[in-house]
């Protein structure tokens, strides 16, 4: 890479921890609609920053929050990235059990304390900062680049499809990165080849139109919550394994190679458990717990309700039962089909005299890329430049709808590329991220446009 | 009976009423500490309804609130009769859904309405009346008599036991009278000869030590709510049969003639299902619903909350799951044994790496009293001579527990003869009794000490 860049990344290290500190002091809560003001500031400092970079940007309204749409694509011949980003945060609740504010960011032992810190503020800002090192420096990019930065991120990003749809032609490009995912762990980097989907319900049970005397009609009609929990008891068999006919049958399973990849990275399983709360661990018979977690399906219950919550004991046959259901879904897996067949699941379990309704809320299937592709290669590169250390390929759990938005819509693989960690308390009081992380992150940014540019666009 | 007696009750049937009017003006609800007051006066109230009857009557303080203890024991070599009923209501909350307010009792359509008219001041007003009809006219009782009216019915009697114990000796008796049943149908008095017992508990499943990202750890650990929905499901198989290792061997089962006299009951199934708010009926196979109600076990779960309760889905694993459970016995079942058994099959069924706790609430047998005893053809002739028609024998599905007690302090059985109806509102608004029961039952208790007088003293 060009020694000006690299150059430039030294010496401006303070400036880039000063920008992320500003970025970080506005309360971009896009589930509160009194933050309405904040997120339109927070969206103007993006198109800021942007445009500061060289980046020629606009702000597009939505029925929601704005989205910050920026492209530079001068380096014709070259391929096109889409570095897609949210500048939204999650909800700072509970206050009273952070050190300092939310919104006062504040540096300590190396970490910088803030709503948004990794997730994805910091995260985000390390690719446009990448981009204004080369343009600030060279005077040119190697590559195309066009920004996506939006506001909805965290709660649900629904005005984000249409975008796109909308925008396809001029959106059209070679490949995304994302950073908004981990390291494996501190020191080791990762790029995160494959995400699970995620299928959500909600299923009520009635039966009497009120809570009934347990004594005089106790045994005569079938209870809600009695029935509704044996449904759900009937979800796994003694293996763990989920029976919901057809729940296996489209799964990509993994390869021998990933699963040699899977069980070569350092994990303490001992040290996990521990950590989670519990004495061991449970789960489908046959996979490792790494397995499990990233590459196998799930069905958990996420929340329950039904009957009498109070102290003490009460006689009552409740009048309905609620349960919230997600299940994680993996490559393969069709989320709509299974929802149907979750659906079946419990209304051929209903016990007589019972109603039930279905209400399903949301899905995406689960993702897993090529790592043999040229853009992972570059990516690989770029990182082991920035960090001195190969990443490691690893899948992760959770659900990110937006690759596969990507695919869908615009037909391109994600890769992404996480600087944070998982201990960084995302979504929780005290988030943090490591400036040592974040310097590393803009500097694999910033290699990663060269490496990128040495593929051929298609 | 006594022409003075029946003269008595002909011409003094507006006075009953005025005395159970005032009665109800006491707003005795001994769950609020704020109507300390109001038990103590209704108390007082009712001792003077004792002594102005002719019965030497005091108030035995509590830790709780008091007792009132009335006594009659001139009727030499006859036998002694025990009559409890409680002098405390049920809080009348929602208020707002009371027609006329709870403690101004209104005559409409032949009903007293008013929080406790059948709950239990009205019905055991009735033995007071009773007793007062013969001291007033003939100036002496056929039988002894012994009122014991207590003030924490409805929060758990938790100082009736000490009381009977501590007075063992006086208080030895012949057979208890107790009117705080239901007639089976209006116009179909009847002597509940058959109650089920209970045992009741609390069971908490614990796993991570806080709620977890069901993308990042799902798979890998046992949920707490998935687990204790599964173990519920096990409690019961397709036979609506519960799986508690040795439910039902100790049961006393019913005999051919119970079966065949609850069969002959007037029941219309199809109209008692539409008025509880199920299509049909669900439970053990091989019972009809009475038998299922009245005398067959049951395991019900009274409320049941674990995770996320809120709009819209939440994609976490639990950290706790909580299960309040009762099961209602029949006679022969024992709550100790069955409680313990009950623990021991939760803790075998629980997930690797999962914690639980179960707490013990409380527990009474089930009851069932012999209908040949010549106690049970007494109060038989008794409703019969003041109803015109025969009680039904039944049982039901509720428990009593001060009928155990009863037997195991006292050695004596219990008469349940209900005046009211189970569609009186009892524990709800608008909670009422009839006028015409009211006077059926006084007459009924009158005659009660004329038959019981036939019986010579054990």
């Amino acid at each position: 890479m060009d020694s000006q860049v690299l150059a430039y990344l030294e010496e401006n290290q303070d400036q880039f921890v000063e920008d992320l500190k500003t970025y970080l002091r506005f309360p971009s809560v896009s589930a509160n609609s009194e933050h309405i003001p904040d997120m339109k500031q927070c969206a103007e400092f993006v198109r800021n920053q942007l445009v500061e970079a060289g980046v020629e940007t606009t702000i597009v309204e939505t029925p929601g929050h704005p989205i910050v749409y920026g492209r530079w694509d001068k380096a014709e011949g070259a391929p096109t990235v889409m570095v897609y980003g949210h500048y939204d945060v999650q909800p700072p609740d509970p206050l009273d059990q952070w050190v300092t504010p939310p919104f006062e960011p504040d540096v300590r032992n190396g970490q910088i304390y803030a709503r948004g810190a990794t997730d994805d503020k910091g995260q985000s800002l390390t690719h446009i900062i990448g981009v204004a090192a080369w343009l600030k420096t060279v005077g040119t990019l190697p590559v195309n680049v066009i920004f996506v930065i939006e506001g909805e991120e965290e709660v649900g990003s629904n005005n984000l499809d249409h975008f796109l749809e909308s925008h396809k032609t001029e959106l059209a490009c070679d490949i995304a990165v994302i950073s908004d995912t981990s390291q494996y762990a501190p020191g080791i980097p990762a790029i995160t080849y494959g995400l699970r989907g995620i299928m959500a319900c909600e299923i009520t049970v009635e039966g009497p139109s009120q809570d009934l005397h347990s004594g005089v009609f106790g045994g005569s009609i079938a209870n809600p919550v009695n029935a509704l929990a044996g449904m759900i008891g009937k979800l796994h068999n003694a293996e763990g394994r989920v029976q919901i006919p057809g729940f296996y049958d489209d799964i990509i399973p993994l390869t021998e190679e990933e699963c040699k990849q899977f069980a070569d990275l350092p994990f303490d399983e001992a040290a996990f458990m521990k950590e989670v709360g519990v004495s061991t661990g449970w789960g489908e018979a046959g996979f490792s717990t790494t397995e499990r977690r990233w590459a196998r399906p799930t069905c958990d219950v996420n929340g329950f309700f039904g009957g009498y919550q109070g102290e003490g004991p009460k006689t009552i046959i409740p009048a309905s039962a609620t349960a919230k259901i997600t299940c994680r879904l993996v490559p393969g897996q069709d989320h709509v089909q299974l929802t149907a067949a979750l659906n079946k699941f419990f209304k051929e379990n209903l016990p007589a005299g019972l109603r039930m309704t279905f209400t399903d809320y949301h899905g995406c299937p689960g993702l897993v890329f090529n790592t043999d592709s040229p853009y992972m290669t570059s990516a690989q590169k770029a990182i082991e430049a920035a960090f001195g250390t190969a990443p490691v390929m690893i899948r992760e759990g959770g659900s990110i709808p937006v690759g596969g938005t990507f695919k869908e819509i615009l037909g391109i693989d994600t890769l992404f590329l996480g600087w944070g960690l998982n201990t960084d308390n995302l979504h929780s009081p005290n988030e943090h991220f490591s400036l040592d992380s974040f310097q590393k992150g803009i500097a694999a940014s910033a290699h990663l446009w060269g490496e990128l540019a040495k593929i051929h666009s298609s």
